[in-house]
């Protein structure tokens, strides 16, 4: 039996047919969206804006669809009647005005060429002044709206877009039936709902976003929303009462997309999620084991036991039951720039005719023995968002001396995002829930080894590589086989399926227990520059730092 | 009537005729060393070790003279016998090995080739155990001795180089009758000296190298010495019991020394001192202003009348009586890193194919505004000379974001050396002598008008810049003149000469009041990174330095 995995990508969405019974990936195939520039439409006066065609999804979808049943075909073994079922996870908050029909507005004549009737796309920031807001307000008056979601609301985030859309666009906003996001959308497509209410929503996609939970009945209250802003007054009945985990069944297929695409009709469609959750579930998440997707920045995910009563954790920007592994509490953290700032580094600072910059400096770099540099950075280029929650932060580097080489300085650079995820993980173990071992994904782990053993030195901590490069597809396609269920010749839980189908790369990083040793007196100045640079609550004076990282370095 | 300034540097020794009349340098010469590397003796198994030939002194002299002499003679105004007065100034602390008739070890056959008997360059570092072991006993039994001296007695100087000397090579300690500062030897040559006992020494290199203070009775006592080391007993024979300012007459110049540059013989030779001093005063020091060396690092000098009584001044590197200008207390101070911490940016970090990369940073530096690039930086590349005294001080920049450009690091970098020259202002007017102005010589005036910029806006004082180019020759020509006395047609005192001699450059730098004012803002987050990194003082913690900075640039 085999399931199908969509993922909803930020410029094209790809479609993978995973073989139920040993894991393998049978095909794989990308769609990138027509529209605007690689498929999202900018505007030229307003830099923050970042919007998609919601008519890209549908032609992307079909068009990927058909590709990969095309490919899969070639395997004698596969018949498109074998597929049990289908998972959607997207980018997020990603959400779109609907009408009554749950037809996009920009389907209709009126609103084809109107941003604001387009879907919001993860990175549009032009609801920055509604997320002061909304977060002024939460501080003040419902504290515990914040305290899962990192304790400040993001204008990348469901509300914010929403509110935005209602100040800047009467029109949209009176023609609008309900904003749904593409992660309950496309489920809701693909079986012929043919309304808002109709749509089976995300818990992953309202409890990270939408402020979202059970604890107190729901999506936030209306009183709340009101002192927000009074147009948001009986905005609730055109949103949901109720969310639902991936792998809940959110529809069958129907005819019409059937016919379109050669898929069986009726099969289960899995509740979507966001793609960095459902990324995790295909690397291979689980209690006590952490997924960390390193690219630009990375995203941090583990899962709990619901028995353990996770309270907040302070600082980790997302603890929402269910929104990664069903029956699981999902803890969701991440680094503000990781990649990006060895990606600046090299692009601002390096010699400019080598050819491929990080593997020279990280080719030097690697001969040096923790501490060698006399460095030490903070990573905050691009703010902090764990455990800080600060984008009012920025880099440092101490420890410079007159023979200091940019190879060292793009080492000391590296170690900081090591430290600074050490300091999530140990935020995280603080709150009763431990962290075993790691499973790397992402474009770095792969081109960057010696970026792996740093973190295995500093964390302590085995590190994994999942082995598919489509993880959010596998784990959609995973979603899709627990949708199915067990009878069907798919899975009992997303546990089951993991074991059968989750596969980790040969090369492995264990932590060097001579360098751990170092980087644990490196890591304790960096925790203090973190401490007294990012907190008000420290008194110490630093006096020591470079004292010591000058005795250090003459250790080694 | 002329004065000749004879300028004893590291690689060469350079001369000037000065026409005492209107200040013009009727002529200058060049003479480089012969031996070694650039005049300097290596070792290539001991890369502390840097040595001179003296036999370089008496050659590149008589050359230099010779050679400015027939410069001069193309000026018919000029003849030899209008030269009224010699003054010397060289590197220091450089002594050398003599015999009791105060010939050099090394003319010698038996020492010829024995870098022990050579002289001990100022930069000479075989002394570093010697000097640890002088600082550790004088801290704790005569802490007056480094109170003048900057708390830390230095490899460089005099005592560590005798002591090693004295451990390294007992053939060569036993055949030495004196150990004798280059700048007090070469005036005894001149005047035809034939043993130690005759050689006049120098106040400047005695009070900042060699621990000597009237307070104390001169040299340091022989139960101190032995202390360090059973081995300096009785070595007080071998040195001085006083030290004369220069200006007074060292000697009256020899038949020998006459005959050999065609100079008159009988006039008078003043007593020596350090370049740095020398040249102070050639570039215009007195009562109010400081004088700025600016090079691969700074030299600050002033002088305060002696009835000011200044104490000891913390953190300071030296304040000695008359070491500068006699009649006053000499004040010296330094930052150990400034052109060096440039070009250690722009060798490891700038693009390499620029032709003039401290031009092409500079151009894109000077169009931002003060606070505008978002960072501080300490400048503590090569340690802290003053006010914290301290090597194991190392560099640091703060505020990187993705955006941070190069020049921007550039121009943060110039501003972290204009910070630290406005600590030592203030320590100095701390304790009751006033800065009113600046000269600013060296090496970068010139060439970096940015930096100068800043540095009067930081400062908020105005820089001239001293328009010779030679002011050390300048400065010892000057001395010469005071030495030959007025009735001569020289000059009373030092202050009458300079009112005479010193020019400054038309093109100077007053503070804009606009970047004062955000300097005034820059400074306290500088002041407070130096103390609490800098000291074991402050209690504060830091939280608030990057959040001020993205505040300081949002304003700008």
């Amino acid at each position: 039996m085999y399931s199908l995995g969509l993922d909803f990508g930020t410029n094209s969405v790809r479609a993978v047919i995973l073989d139920l019974e040993n894991g393998v990936e049978t095909a794989e195939a990308v769609s990138n969206y027509p529209s605007g520039v690689e498929g999202i439409i900018l505007d030229e006066k307003n830099p923050h804006l970042a919007r998609q065609n919601p008519l890209d999804y549908h032609t992307s979808m079909e068009d990927v669809i058909k590709c990969v049943l095309k490919k899969a075909k070639k395997d004698k073994k596969f018949s498109p009647e074998k597929i049990i079922g289908i998972g959607v996870d997207t980018t997020g908050s990603t959400p779109l005005p609907v009408d009554e029909k749950l037809v996009p507005l920009t389907f209709y004549k009126k609103f084809r060429n109107n941003k604001n009737a387009m879907a919001y796309l993860w990175k549009d920031h032009t609801g920055a002044d509604e997320a002061e807001q909304i977060t002024e307000v939460a501080k003040r008056d419902r504290p515990q709206y914040l305290s899962k979601i990192g304790g400040v609301y993001s204008s990348e985030w469901f509300f914010s877009k929403l509110l935005h859309l209602i100040r800047t666009d009467k029109d949209v906003f009176d023609a609008m039936a309900s904003f749904v996001e593409i992660c309950d959308y496309i489920p809701a497509i693909l079986s012929g709902k043919r309304s808002p209410s109709e749509v089976v929503r995300s818990i992953c996609a309202a409890g990270h976003k939408a402020m979202y939970n059970q604890e107190w009945g729901g999506l936030p209250d209306e009183d709340f929303l009101c002192k927000v802003d009074k147009r948001l007054k009986g905005i609730k009945a055109k949103l949901y009462n109720k969310a639902y985990p991936a792998g809940e069944v959110a529809g069958y297929l129907c005819a019409d997309w059937a016919e379109r695409t050669g898929l069986p009709e009726g099969i289960p469609v899995s509740v979507g999620a966001f793609d960095a959750h459902m990324g995790a579930v295909g690397a291979g998440v689980s209690a006590g084991v952490l997924v960390k997707v390193i690219g630009t920045s990375t995203c941090d995910m583990t899962v709990a036991p619901m028995e353990k009563e996770i309270k907040d954790i302070p600082g980790i920007c997302g603890i929402v039951p269910h929104s990664i592994i069903p029956g699981y509490m999902g803890i969701e953290a991440g680094q503000s720039a990781v990649g990006d700032i060895f990606n600046w580094f090299v692009k601002k600072f390096a010699i400019p005719d080598i050819k491929d910059p990080h593997r020279y400096y990280a080719s030097l770099a690697e001969k040096m023995k923790p501490g060698e540099t006399g460095l030490i950075a903070l990573d905050w280029h691009n703010g902090n968002r764990n455990i800080l929650v600060d984008q009012k932060l920025t880099g440092l580097v101490v420890g410079f001396t007159l023979n200091t080489r940019p190879e060292e300085v793009y080492r000391a650079l590296i170690e900081a995002t090591g430290f600074g995820a050490r300091i999530i993980i140990e935020r995280i173990e603080e709150y009763g829930v431990e962290i075993k071992e790691i499973v790397a994904t992402g474009g770095i782990p792969d081109k960057n080894p010696l970026l792996m053993q740093i973190y295995a030195d500093i964390t302590g901590r085995h590190l994994k590589v999942a082995s598919s490069s489509q993880t959010c597809a596998v784990g959609a396609a995973i979603f899709g086989a627990v949708a199915a269920g067990k009878d069907k010749g798919g899975f009992e839980n997303v546990e089951e399926a993991q074991k059968k189908i989750c596969r980790f790369k040969k090369i492995n990083y264990r932590p060097n227990r001579k360098n751990k040793e170092i980087y644990d007196k490196l890591y304790l100045i960096y925790k203090d520059l973190h401490n007294i640079f990012g907190t008000k609550e420290t008194s110490k004076n630093l006096y020591y730092v470079m004292k010591k990282l000058l005795e250090i370095r003459g250790k080694v």
